[in-house]
């Protein structure tokens, strides 16, 4: 990393010599698990680079941003609706929650029983690690989960600019009515954050920039119908990741770049695994990068992952919003309507998420589905249960797996994946 | 027990043999940990016999009850409204959760990360021993945290008859408005069950019911200020225990009766413990009966439990509802802000509950406060660290316990235990 990055971070306060040590391990696992993947499609250069930039050159254009004063907001969960932050020439960005670290320090703060994701956060921000949450003007909060919504309270000690959002359990009418409540009151935060007034054309214009992102991304997943796949289900969840933290028009462009190149191999009958590769979907809890260790497993065990029904995948992008109204009250309906159908499993009950795995098992033609629980994450581990029993009934095989960030599983996960592809045979 | 309740028990498809060990152990269970105590008030005869025939001579009565037309609601929280439900006549009563019960049953539909209670209350369920649950008409569940949220999900295919109530997580406008709504639906579905159309004057003899057994539960933690205390905290807990089953005019008068004793123990200042024994506010998660584990250790090792800071406590039956209004919208609004008022850790954020903890310090004069979190009770044991940092803050001693319903860790919360009360004298 050059000296400029260097002085970057020292001006960010990061722990230098800590975040040093991170960027190694990410570096070298990004080379085990991603760079020795073969026959990787062209386009996926893009997003090595992303990654080897992802705390340098993208850190320095959010500061030139800033410095130009545009204004950085930080968020952990889908439900932060970037289409008002976009409206006021804002930058969304994830926050860094994919890898344990500080984990003495943070359980000081957190109960031992808190899911990985969880933990991590706080780990990158104690830890002083991750140069998003330095840079951000406004972090984001929501309340989801027992475990997020419990945890911002102490967050909020550590970190001086945390806006938490409330959101409902049920989707009743006093339910929307509560999303519409705080998203009409995020977006006074917003505009108050910039000092810019959020009129209708400024949010098409939002609209339109979040759309375009989504658009590219279901492109890409719907080339993952075909058969040999043409790209590696851990290439395509790395797309999934860098949609929240890249510039958007960037963003959009090279996914549509390497959709291009996909349909030349799928034209070619060219794949990255040999045709009737066993096809599993993954289903779950989000995976925040640097968290490959189940997509990894899955995929050195002899199956391709063709989908993601997860947070950082289709639960995240699926559904435009429409972008047809012409008063600002028009389209934040319309913003709230899309957001409301976000089928996470903290709504009771969540029948809608069960159809979207049955749909996505059929469209990419999944042998079967991997649940992927976070250790200690309540709401998927509740809903994996009947989850698993609905999907068996329909004959969709299910594997549940519930684990954490650390590698002491690896071993005993793969020979649990190896027996569950074979039976898939 | 007679054959009169085996008939009953076998009319609730009860599992007879498996009853019957449950209720040797509760039985055995009792008499080492109540009935062994010195000196208990006489009073407490009554609840002695409560308890012996909590599972037949209350049984029949609801059963008389139900034959005579009165409608059962089983409940699992102190969230739902008994001014409603006796507003038309029905019969509130908590439903069985204090008891590890067909484990291996449970963890086939709960994951084996969930607290204690709610698993309780699926073996009660699953192993068919609860006669409350098989006598309800209708069980009402209730979104608060993440676990019984998404329990209820499942438990909805295991009984004929669950109404799950939407909970706020904010106390917001928005959030009374939800909390609003779902009484007013709540009303509407006892009004649908029972019949009966819950008028002004109905609903005025409801709030008098339950206020009167606030009252008298309000006076007997009164008398736990003196020193020698002359009730012990086991007792007293059982009191708030009853609190949820008994028929509200009976234990009205009784708790009312056992005050009276106090009142003159007290002038004569006779205590079941010396005077200047270390005194302890507990504080978290509830204790539903048989979970009595804690409170034992508490008091078998040299102190005495002045205060609960519990749903099954204080955070229960804090607060009058306000009788004054004379229309049913009035007479609502004084229930719902009655309700909002509760401190449970769902909410955030939850400062009352601090200020509660340290008012219940001073008015019990308490030496120092152990903090009871049930493992997997995300709410709770995410708050007790900020609560035990600020109790400390105010040289207020704190011992966090987090434990289940097991009896393995005794030997070793014991040893905790006993070092914290050494450290208190």
């Amino acid at each position: 990393m050059s000296e400029d990055y260097k002085s970057m971070w020292e001006s960010l306060e990061l722990d230098l010599k800590a975040h040093d040590a991170l960027l190694e391990v990410l570096g070298k696992g990004y080379q085990d698990i991603y760079l020795a993947q073969k026959n990787r499609p062209e386009g996926m250069g893009y997003f090595d680079f992303v990654m080897s930039e992802v705390h340098g050159l993208r850190i320095r254009e959010l500061l030139d941003e800033k410095a130009a004063g545009q204004k950085v907001i930080g968020s952990f969960c889908v439900f932060v609706p970037e289409e008002i932050v976009r409206a006021a020439d804002a930058i969304l960005v994830g926050l860094c929650a994919g890898a344990d670290f500080a984990g003495e320090e943070v359980e000081k703060l957190l109960p031992r029983n808190t899911c990985s994701l969880i933990k991590s956060a706080f780990g990158f921000k104690l830890g002083k690690v991750c140069p998003y949450i330095e840079s951000a003007d406004m972090i984001v909060g929501e309340n989801t989960c027992d475990g997020k919504k419990k945890s911002y309270e102490i967050l909020k000690d550590l970190v001086p600019n945390l806006y938490v959002m409330d959101l409902p359990q049920v989707k009743s009418a006093e339910g929307r009515a509560l999303l519409k409540a705080e998203f009409v009151r995020f977006k006074e935060a917003v505009e108050k954050l910039t000092g810019i007034a959020i009129d209708a054309k400024r949010l098409k214009k939002g609209i339109e920039i979040v759309n375009n992102k989504r658009k590219a991304i279901y492109r890409l997943s719907s080339l993952r119908k075909a058969d040999p796949p043409s790209i590696s289900g851990l290439d395509a969840l790395l797309a999934n990741q860098v949609f929240f933290y890249d510039n958007p028009a960037r963003f959009t462009e090279s996914v549509n770049k390497i959709c291009d190149e996909l349909e030349k191999r799928i034209e070619n009958s060219e794949g990255v695994f040999p045709k009737e590769t066993p096809r599993l979907l993954l289903s779950g809890c989000p995976m925040a990068v640097p968290n490959w260790k189940l997509p990894w497993i899955i995929e050195t065990s002899g199956a391709v992952i063709v989908g993601e029904e997860s947070c950082v995948g289709e639960r995240g992008t699926r559904n435009l919003t429409d972008d047809s109204g012409t008063t600002v009250d028009e389209l934040m309906e319309a913003i709230i309507d899309r957001y409301f159908q976000v089928d996470c499993a903290i709504f009771t009950p969540n029948p809608d998420r069960l159809d979207h795995i049955v749909e996505m098992v059929e469209k990419y033609q999944a042998n079967g589905v991997i649940h992927y629980g976070l250790q200690f994450c309540q709401p998927y581990l509740m809903e994996s249960m009947p989850v698993e029993k609905a999907l068996e009934a329909k004959n969709i095989p299910t594997l549940r797996i519930d684990t954490d960030y650390s590698m002491e599983d690896v071993g005993q996960l793969k020979t649990r994946v190896e027996a569950f592809i074979e039976m898939l045979k």
